[in-house]
């Protein structure tokens, strides 16, 4: 009874904490959590810091769910954003069409691998995966090739929460309340490379651990429209990061058994790799991509899915062919967002930005040397302006802690005390702060998170 | 070849469309069909109306695909929204909450029905939908009811077109090139009030048609999570409308089978029917309930799935229990959406504004009496501010013109002549207009109307 709803009531000082208590039900919460430590009440957010109402401050090393890029309150985005309200905050996008969106749609076409050709847009990153998977489906149907109605999926891999998302989710954590409803699809043993079962490193392996994907692309081709994954970086498993030579494999075997490969770049898109795109930096020609989050810099919910024009002619034809691919959002490509996005482009794109990240990278890894040194460390990998530190018991048999122990949610809780918003996944410490982060908060960011860590592990 | 991508591009003169019809694929949109009419280019919005750049002005009778209250740049919206961006565009919502979002969710509790405590934000209706869907089937794992993991859905339904809404839609349209990887749920013959099988009228019968739901109900409670649909106006079917009787009937039988309610007012919801929201005014109490559209008055994406507070305990608990649901988008609870939603309920519950639609209601049947003179009307028919004509090829036996004739089509190019955005939903004409429109705009929408039928089927 002593942590009853009721008895926080009488203890919470906060009325508005006392209403969202009442009424809000945030996502991915234990609501419960919130009768002992309630959310932080956030009412204002600046750079790379947000800052409650009695003006504490937190670093957002995780950019608000790894969306912001340019940090909070950018004068430049916040002029674009009101600019495009003055003239119309939203009209439908069907039969009509406006200025931000055919920018950006060229835009986002200009920059990644060049086979992409057409932008579908919708509202997350969810939506847009969606968008592909269907796609995907209907493509075949109108092909020739009914029978490909599967995806392949790996193992740790997080593409959103609707259930077509779900259906190729590779984390049970996501899934197991939903299985019995999902779409059947097939999972895939993927990278996994700090226990890889080979022995090998991921800077001079050959994706040894290509080989499950290879048999089942080989036994199943007939009943498989596609292969969905996270390129480099599985960010809901943890920041599971694996080397290139698997994404050339994978398009390779995809080409040879007519597979669609669809790269699902919402979380490592917008600059995040230290590259605008993944695929389009390592040459990689997938048929969708599915871009979300820092597509606005973490402003507004928007989402596009590209694709090619051979997959977009599939769908073309006279109406009374009813080829057409029906799918609809209500504020698909919504001219705020758009002009968000626009101006997010023209930030990413001017001369030097991206190139001015190299040394930024270079202190996230530098200042990792003093995570690399706990005796809890199984591994401090990065992968450009993203890194993570996977905690594990035993540095030897690399065993992780028991998910009980909620190792994440306390190191979480003392972050708070050293004003850093970390928000671990599971293990998993990591941080994916935004781009503008400069070296001096870089090494605050990280100073923070070794003592958050040792006061919940000990040294 | 003569209507080929290229002729296209040799005859248009406007280089934005050019470059529309090379990255753009349009939601719902046959794409070729733009090579011989291309979209129009909308740049600026005022009040009802939408400008393109060449000063021509459409009236938005379809409000933007349903979603605008209050017209465009609506002064008090702009500025809700621009306040708001001054603060902080957004911030995650795990861990974190908002003023903009509890305001929100406190004041969404307090007008809908009176056991709906919780809100749930997400980013559109799809999105809202599956929330439903999920917590639902999830609520009866938790309870000891497994089984439940079907939801019942009317013929004529929608609601959404993520995979999981679209499994539990009614209309083969959105749902059959995927029909072989969908979620298998219940399809079950709803109202249909022009075509009566009873002979009725909706305005005296007793909801004859829930017989089919009834027998249901009666033979699959066992393994029914849910009951999913629009109240009072099927939308995408062509809004068709029926009596509340049907609702109450519903909530009977679900009751009496252990079944949830879930009712999506994204279309009917906040003041379209004439009262704030459907199932509140009726007196009804679903368990789930589902808004989108006009939550923004149509310039921000944001949906929220609202439910009970005994619902919500199911998933209460001490971490270790892992009862919490799992479900999130990047942007939920997106504060300039949310700013936009304040202003939105706070302008809709303006002393006297719900009462003052009621002569613009009467304007828009007596209006209506114009269409109910044609030829060609099976009926007009009208639920608050939401009417429309389903055009029959004869009146006596109500047979539908054939698809292949895109009457509709036809009807919407006549209006882009003079001056009304229509889009017709296959042979049903249909006015959902911005709140705010004056009755000497209703008569223009409506002769406007008639005239382009007129046109296209001849007096």
């Amino acid at each position: 009874m002593e942590n009853s709803p009721q008895v926080l009531m009488k203890s919470m000082q906060d009325e508005d904490l006392i209403r969202d208590f009442h009424h809000v039900w945030h996502p991915c919460t234990q609501m419960k959590d919130h009768e002992t430590v309630p959310p932080l009440l956030i009412n204002r957010a600046e750079g790379i810091y947000l800052y409650d109402r009695e003006g504490r401050r937190y670093m957002d090393v995780i950019s608000s769910w790894w969306v912001n890029l340019f940090g909070h309150n950018h004068p430049g985005l916040n002029q674009a954003i009101k600019d495009q309200l003055d003239q119309m905050a939203h009209v439908m996008f069907a039969g009509v069409t406006h200025q931000p969106a055919i920018d950006l749609a060229e835009k986002l076409v200009q920059h990644t691998s060049p086979g992409l050709e057409k932008v579908f847009y919708s509202d997350n990153g969810s939506t847009s995966v969606e968008v592909a998977l269907k796609m995907s489906l209907q493509y075949w149907l109108q092909t020739g090739k009914p029978d490909k109605t599967k995806f392949v999926y790996l193992k740790g891999g997080y593409h959103g929460e609707t259930l077509g998302a779900l259906s190729v989710c590779g984390m049970s954590l996501f899934r197991d309340k939903f299985e019995r409803v999902l779409p059947q699809n097939l999972e895939v043993q993927g990278p996994d490379c700090l226990r890889c079962p080979f022995g090998l490193k991921r800077e001079s392996c050959q994706a040894e651990c290509f080989e499950p994907m290879a048999q089942a692309l080989e036994k199943d081709h007939a009943s498989v429209a596609g292969v969905i994954l996270e390129p480099l970086v599985q960010g809901a498993a943890g920041m599971n990061m694996y080397p290139p030579i698997y994404l050339r494999k994978l398009e390779d075997a995809c080409k040879a058994q007519g597979v669609h490969v669809i790269y699902d770049e919402v979380a490592v898109g917008f600059g995040r790799t230290g590259s605008l795109f993944v695929s389009e930096h390592h040459g990689l020609n997938p048929d969708f991509l599915c871009l979300s989050k820092g597509i606005t810099s973490g402003y507004l919910p928007l989402a596009a899915t590209l694709t090619t024009e051979k997959i977009y002619q599939a769908f073309y034809g006279d109406y009374d062919s009813f080829k057409l691919f029906i799918h609809s959002h209500s504020y698909s490509a919504n001219p705020l967002a758009c002009a968000a996005a626009n101006e997010t482009m023209r930030l990413l794109t001017e001369p030097g930005f991206i190139d001015g990240l190299k040394p930024k990278i270079k202190a996230m890894n530098a200042q990792g040397e003093v995570l690399r040194d706990l005796p809890w460390c199984g591994e401090f990998r990065q992968t450009g302006m993203i890194a993570a530190v996977e905690l594990v018991q035993n540095q030897e048999t690399l065993v992780p802690f028991p998910v009980e122990k909620r190792v994440g949610y306390q190191i979480f809780l003392e972050g708070l005390k050293r004003e850093v918003y970390l928000r671990p996944l599971g293990n998993v410490v990591y941080f994916i702060p935004p781009l503008i982060i400069e070296p001096d908060q870089i090494e605050a960011m990280m100073t923070a998170a070794y003592d958050s860590i040792n006061s919940v592990l000990g040294k």
